[in-house]
């Protein structure tokens, strides 16, 4: 299977899940994962509203069943059923008659983009706002008041959902690969991750065999990442790295987002992934902003979490507006990244630990039938190095706490040739995986 | 207050202590301590004679009535009355009549300076001598002899004094600050740093509300220094930081020794005190030569000490000299390093250690109306970055290990911007002090 | 003495020594301990044929009478009386009648050198060849078979024969000191090696009171030395430092192979050998190759062990050829490389470490009489420093962990010219040894 064969697949979930209206909370945050399920087995978790969570309290359930703003002749300037965006996130129940100069501050526009209808969110804040494009504003502005303002939501206690996959590997080390399902029609920030985390789940069930167990959580940002922390504690204090998947669908460059160790190997596979895709990209330092890496990271848990995006969130102009659509954001590109991800893990899969079994002297090359045909021929193919050289090498420094891509680091050698050397090694009995 | 209306106040104790012939014992050490008392309330404490303190005793207690050469006419060439520094510190007593060939091998001369009469110590030596000029020599050598000379002095058990002032802050980690008082008529050297340890004990006195215990140390160097350690070997054990004060007034440039540890934080923290202020220094390397840090630094206790000097001692050509004198040595000199040091102890004061309280994901900022007003807005005085985005890093980083200038100076921002946003966080209860 | 004087009685032993067919197990190696005994009280132990040892079994016992190739006139053209090395070590016996087809498979010319016998072994292959010269392949070739082709040889149960010689020192820490006795007739590559252990050995054990205890060990390379690990694995684990000796009597250029660790100060030392003697040499890194240094520096034992050597393995084209041979390897090269061990050992025996015995501040010199008479005088063989300024930091550094060389090091000062100020120190008991 070559990931291209997927994209035909990833649009058309591309074009079914963009038109949800997503929240913190909510039924198209359930029927999102209802949909993600067709791909993998999520298990879905309701967290009740007014739970505490950590130094956070889960809020209150939004629903929203329409909203407009009318002018004196009944005639609807604004409706949301148009788009999702019209009104910003969690706004309260409206429904009033006002004029212009009442009306005005209730309407948000882009700052830069005129035709964009901008996307905000007024969570914690008890409020209501409209989110028009300076078009609308201007039609809006040179109507007729008084203006009938109606937005027909709800807020009341209810439950947040948090979708969860823990693909059991080999062993019990886990990766936490997260995505945040909040985003209502925001086609680059959020669904493009979503898509890829569930397509990336998929393929590593397909795959089978794998080593490290991989956690996916598909939940709201911020809040819900905190409430699935606060709920798996202990697991995500054993975890060593977390990919944090979002911004993937983007027509500009590739970039990654650095883990706040920039010396953790973590970094390096991703460089490695780059390298030897042949990608280029742009490198961001760790930063305290961003996504969910700002809890995974914190103190408490103190994950090495990554982020591969294409069209990074905060870079591109369309970001959080009307413009971040499937306009913007094609399944190729979905692709592309996954692409990236799948090479990132497969890097990660081989990252294996050996421990000579032979630690005392040296082991007897031919005794297990180890003395290479082609003995001590440099081959190019190994670094200029020859077989039985790499062998000694992987025998003296297999101790059990390096890695063999740290060995093949220290020895600037490929990974990739020494793999098959180590294996032969560990069929042999000499070395054995820790 | 400024620190520059203290100069006519330092000038007067200059003027008053200059004169008193100071040496490892003795009276005019009690009488500089007991003026000293005016300014803070030293609390003085005798060694008797013969007292073991480490690898030392405490010697006999000295005193001097008076010494005089006279020729054979009876015409005093040298008197002691006209200078401290005639007579050799511990000088034993003597009289005698002898000749030019017999006194000459117990004049000494300053080897490079003619007009000064040099300073010169016989302490654990049991021996004498006279220091002149070197024109004073001459007028000797073709002065009719026999000559009388007489030193009246007094070597017998008594005590050593050491004076001492704790000033007790909110935390019981102490700060080592030591001066010496055995230097008689000496300005810069021991005088200079004696009158600005006290003019700092005082002004931090007056302050009060400081975070770290102070313990001013006034004694004799070496002897009374080893002898203070050894009374309080438990408590400079624990001392993790030392100033050791002398030579600080000086017309020359402004310079540091560093610690032993040259990472130390304290070396950077003067280090910033000396940019801070914009004075030009220069840096002395840790040396075991030196003063009290000797003892301070010494294996069983590390203490990193640094000091803060102007002309420091062993570089100025006057050093050991009549010519280290109330010409040299100038209260507005003294109050410019006194300002340093109070700048230095500013930091220190300021070097506190915070541990973000909720370390496990993020803070709800606005939970607890940390929300920033200009929100993300980039601020100059905050290094071009965003007081949320502070806030962010303060709680990402405040660990319970990281001081708070550990902090700033990973973050590349200055810790007087961080202090009043970590203060914040503290009075909401996110942070806490450690 | 000096060395030199040991160059004729060096030249004996070469000569003695040379011609024994010695080979992993058998009577040449008894031989050749029982000379070896003529200088040092070797201990001898022989370990039984079939021993497990590790990954690894002692072999068979091998002997070889004579062997020959006849053609069909019953002229011999290849005698193994005529040299060791025309017969593979370990080879089976053969008793055939061949003609050249079958032969000629049997026959190993040397690569590159037309007039060498290649040095060949088969010790685990259960196989044999003839090494003969490109001229001796050439008169084979021409002449008229069938051939008769006979080995003399036998491989049966038996023991393999190890040397050992502890020369005890004050202190049980020891420094492990190997070469190998398996080579027959090889002058540089392994019996220059062997000969100068055993000078080395006599050496310090006429000097006699030695800091360290010295294990000399004298045995086959690869099994002999697994098999002495084997059977003094706790010993071994607790060495620090290991000197392999071979190689050391070639006419070329010094070198000197790095241990495992670059940072350890065996290495320094070395180094600094080469340096004070003057001996420009090459530096090799460490390798996972060499010699028995793979047994030592394995994970069980990690010993940092370093190799010495004049025209090093691998490197003279003479190497695993007749041309190793005494025209190759003089007695006045051997002694050359004994000067520098011994030298080296010098520099080991010389690292001491002190602790100051009042370590809470100063030790008062006077009381000690330890101003230095000189006192504060820079001294060009003090590397510009003054006595006095090495007597304050070798007090200040000398804290039971740094050794004097590691003092010497960070003072940037000739451990020699810090030695006899140290000793004083000692004497006068201000400093210990640890």
């Amino acid at each position: 299977m070559t990931v291209t064969s997927l994209i035909p697949e990833i649009r058309q979930y591309l074009e079914r899940l963009f038109p949800l209206n997503r929240s913190l909370t909510g039924e198209a945050n359930r029927q999102t994962l209802s949909i993600l399920r067709e791909l993998i087995p999520l298990s879905v978790h309701e967290v009740p509203s007014g739970t505490p969570v950590y130094d956070w309290i889960v809020p209150d359930e939004w629903a929203i069943r329409g909203a407009w703003i009318s002018d004196s002749h009944g005639r609807r300037l604004i409706d949301w059923a148009e788009s999702n965006l019209h009104v910003a996130s969690y706004s309260i129940p409206v429904n009033e008659t006002m004029d212009w100069s009442a009306l005005e501050p209730r309407l948000q526009v882009h700052p830069e983009l005129p035709d964009a209808i901008p996307y905000r969110t007024l969570y914690y804040n008890r409020d209501w706002s409209f989110c028009v494009t300076r078009g609308q504003y201007e039609t809006i502005r040179v109507a007729d008041g008084p203006f009938e303002v109606v937005i027909d939501s709800e807020l009341k206690p209810g439950s947040m959902t948090l979708g969860e996959f823990v693909l059991q590997g080999r062993s019990s080390e886990e990766i936490l690969i997260s995505c945040y399902i909040c985003h209502p029609s925001m086609a680059n920030d959020s669904l493009s991750g979503v898509i890829l985390a569930a397509f990336l789940a998929r393929e590593l069930s397909r795959r089978g065999d794998l080593k490290y167990t991989y956690r996916f959580v598909f939940v709201p940002e911020t809040i819900g990442a905190i409430a699935y922390c606060a709920f798996h504690e202990s697991e995500i204090k054993k975890v060593d790295i977390g990919l944090v998947i979002t911004t993937v669908g983007g027509p500009g460059l590739f970039g990654y987002k650095k883990s706040f160790d920039p010396t953790h190997p973590i970094n390096r596979l991703v460089e490695e992934t780059f390298h030897d895709a042949g990608v280029g990209h742009i490198t961001y330092p760790f930063d305290i902003h961003g996504s969910d890496e700002r809890q995974y990271s914190s103190q408490g848990f103190r994950v090495n979490t990554i982020t591969i995006c294409k069209d990074r969130y905060y870079e591109y102009p369309e970001y959080h507006s009307s413009l971040d659509n499937l306009d913007f954001v094609k399944a190729d590109a979905i692709t592309a990244s996954l692409d990236l991800y799948l090479r990132l893990i497969d890097k990660l899969e081989n990252r294996v630990i050996y421990r000579n079994r032979i630690p005392c002297c040296e082991v007897m090359l031919s005794r297990h039938d180890l003395y290479p045909a082609r003995g001590g021929a440099q081959r190019p193919e190994l670094g200029g190095r020859s077989e039985l050289d790499l062998i000694l090498w992987l025998l003296f420094l297999s101790d059990g706490r390096r890695s063999i891509d740290d060995v093949a680091h220290e020895l600037n050698v490929g990974a990739k040739s020494l793999r098959p050397i180590a294996d032969k090694l560990l069929k042999k009995g000499v070395l054995e995986l820790v």
